[in-house]
């Protein structure tokens, strides 16, 4: 799991190879720790990108409150592509959400323009946008003319700095955008750059929190009680993330996976007080078992991490190779699903399928595994509204790239260094980014995330 | 313009080395030519992937009329794996409109896995699929599993072969999908793989024609006299090559670019038979003077093809590139596009505007460049439902790759050939591969494709 790279780079002698030589110098990330749980290096910059008000300093301050930075209200000179203020940012958040021309556009270039060699390391561009109207076509091109300025903005950044794009959907105000906002524009969002997410203020449950922040800044810990969560697949690597993490805010921890790795598991569920449960997810009476597994019935977060590979080409892939991985990555998560829904298990929580960048863009060696990853994102699409509507829960997925797991320390060398430079940040992830964004998803505070699809991948090449 | 890398894998000693070292070899594609109209090495094989018909083979087997190839109607034998039959052949169409299942699948995974080996160079693997509906996430997650079915065999396949994906969005049926199962299974398709496409039954406009296919098997010459297209930025490079395409299939062309280059499209002009207009099209006017160029005040086909770059990171773009970029590439398009449908010259037509992988993935110094383009797709994506159910217009978008022309010839040598070989076809286009992708979407027989962006890009890695 070691970059020995990425260390090197960061002595005396790579620093002045890298430089002479042109190679890519990643940068240590900042993750979140209970000792820095908050962007470093100057206070977070509001700005609005058009002349009419976006969303409104009040409502914006609320909503960025719990973010842990001092939020400084700059103006923007369109005219002469001045912003004013001085000094080092953390962040940016350009509010764009009244964007409805083309030439408006220009608002958004005046803003960040000027701004940018005051951006921190490690620091953020958040642009706040609107869901493209259907029967706006001049405020659709300009809203999605975003997404590709943003992408290209993610890969020019540098320095483990990050841009995203977070989308208001009608009747959405930027409240709904509240715990997404806390979230990128913390620590916690290391590894998630260039991706666009849409909020919607449809379908708040009655009944779940709303918001409060944790010292985690997270807003876990509703008050309503210890949270209970279960997580398949939780024995190794990214699983064990995913528990610990949502361990850390609180929740108690149901570990999940197949009975070879009971040992492992055990161990995971102790160490973060939880409780084992070693079941192979594609056994026929798995929904039945897990429902059995909940004190009362009912669970808040429910992580579909489980799966494998079984990689070969097409044309040299025998049937059983196929089967298995679909029933383990994507029909079982299906059944789960369906299971615990009928059986009322879900009632304003918070389901997080891990989908794949490969289910995105396709990979070689991978047609079991991606169909599989695309799938995982093809049901979290057509679930979400229907189960927001029917159970007030969320269904969201998160789709890694080239996260440092033993899996991924087996890859030849070659093949291993490409994976990890091939992204905006020049490195890979760690288990820990994917478990971050599986918690803000997770969240009480998400309610307004739904049927979304968000890459943890540091913006990599495969899959835009 | 010339790949010497390609030729030379195809010499004595290219082929020894490329073996030796494993280097990318890159296939020769077969290209539309009169002499080479159709596919080559075999019939087209099609087959059902589900145990349930899909499409009927004898509405399947009129889509297909026109192809060029004798047509096999295949069985498969899920349980073993097996699809009957032996020999080469140039295309496999696989059904699976009724897939609604994820165990189905298997049937996707019988069908084609036996038959890969039989696939001959430069052919093609069409799956035809459904939209995934809203309403049922199983069979969301089923019909999502093609795209990363499709994108991962597209990286497999080799040897200038191609995947694309066709999804029937209810209530369409495979008549509606026949000029683009026509397109994909023809050499004009050569740089189009990894994609998907749907196709939408409603708004089939009353007066246009449909079907009927000419001796290029392209639906065009619906015999009610000469089509009148408009192409800018047509003066050289790809916008001369959309104009010689129709022009190719009998059009009347308007070749429209900057007085500059007034020399260069008179000579285009003259030697399609068409008519220069020197124009630049971010004048105010420029709307009004074209209405003014337009012998019955109608047009059947418009393609927005000017477009210029004026690269820089954002951190040094003064607002002038910013604005002259997205004025050109998306601002005239929104105004131009207009001024046609108030003026009423738009009806029964087809628009084609011309995106950019840039404006899906964005590119290091392209802000400018790659929101002009996502506009771009944002502004088909708005009008199109629109544009049909009140003009029975088509708008649809091409997105090129890395394209062979004088502008990448331009482009130091190291990141020329990253940018060619980064595809699954190794190579880099060339003008007519976008040029024949814009024409299927002109095609009078192309109703049913709408709102769609579809990218001629040979799978670029960049963009998924």
């Amino acid at each position: 799991m070691a970059d020995r790279y990425l260390r090197w780079t960061h002595t005396g002698p790579g620093r002045f190879l890298t430089r002479r030589l042109g190679l890519p110098r990643p940068e240590v990330l900042h993750r979140w720790t209970a000792e820095r749980p908050t962007l470093e290096g100057g206070p977070l910059l509001h700005l609005t990108a058009t002349a009419t008000e976006g969303c409104g300093r009040k409502e914006l301050r609320e909503a960025l409150d719990g973010c842990g930075l001092p939020v400084v209200h700059g103006r923007t000179d369109v005219a002469h592509g001045r912003t004013d203020g001085e000094g080092r940012v953390a962040a940016v958040l350009v509010d764009a959400t009244a964007l409805g021309t083309v030439a408006e556009l220009s608002g958004v270039h005046a803003s960040l323009h000027p701004l940018l060699r005051r951006l921190a390391p490690c620091g953020r561009v958040v642009l706040l946008g609107a869901r493209p109207a259907p029967d706006d076509h001049h405020q659709a091109a300009a809203q999605q003319a975003l997404e590709g300025f943003v992408r290209s903005l993610g890969k020019e950044l540098g320095r483990g700095r990050t841009a995203n794009l977070v989308r208001l959907a009608p009747p959405a105000r930027v409240d709904s955008a509240a715990s997404t906002l806390r979230f990128l524009l913390s620590p916690r969002s290391a590894f998630v750059s260039g991706q666009v997410i849409e909020v919607t203020a449809e379908g708040h449950a009655p009944g779940t929190a709303d918001g409060g922040t944790t010292e985690n800044g997270d807003g876990s810990g509703s008050g309503e009680g210890r949270r209970l969560a279960l997580v398949t697949g939780a024995a190794r690597g990214i699983g064990e993330q995913i528990a610990g993490r949502l361990a850390r805010e609180g929740a108690h921890v149901l570990c999940l996976d197949v009975e070879q790795a009971a040992d492992d598991l055990t161990r995971v569920a102790d160490r973060l007080g939880g409780t084992a449960l070693p079941l192979d997810i594609t056994a026929g009476d798995a929904g039945a078992r897990i429902v059995e597994a909940l004190p009362d019935g009912r669970l808040d977060v429910l992580v579909h991490n489980a799966g494998i590979t079984r990689d070969r080409r097409l044309v040299n892939m025998p049937a059983d190779r196929w089967a298995g991985v679909l029933d383990v990555n994507l029909a079982s998560v299906l059944r789960t699903t369906d299971h615990l829904l009928a059986a009322g298990a879900l009632r304003g929580s918070r389901v997080v399928a891990t989908a794949s960048i490969a289910g995105i863009a396709g990979n070689v060696g991978q047609t079991n595994y991606a169909a599989s990853k695309a799938g995982v994102i093809g049901f979290v699409r057509a679930l979400a509204p229907r189960a927001r509507a029917e159970h007030a829960t969320t269904v969201n997925a998160v789709a890694p790239g080239f996260i440092e797991t033993k899996m991924t320390a087996a890859v030849p060398f070659v093949i291993r260094e490409a994976g990890r430079r091939m992204n905006s940040l020049s490195q890979g992830g760690q288990p820990l980014d994917v478990a971050e964004t599986v918690a803000w998803l997770a969240e009480p505070a998400s309610h307004a995330v739904n049927g979304q699809t968000v890459r943890v991948c540091g913006q990599s090449l495969l899959g835009a």
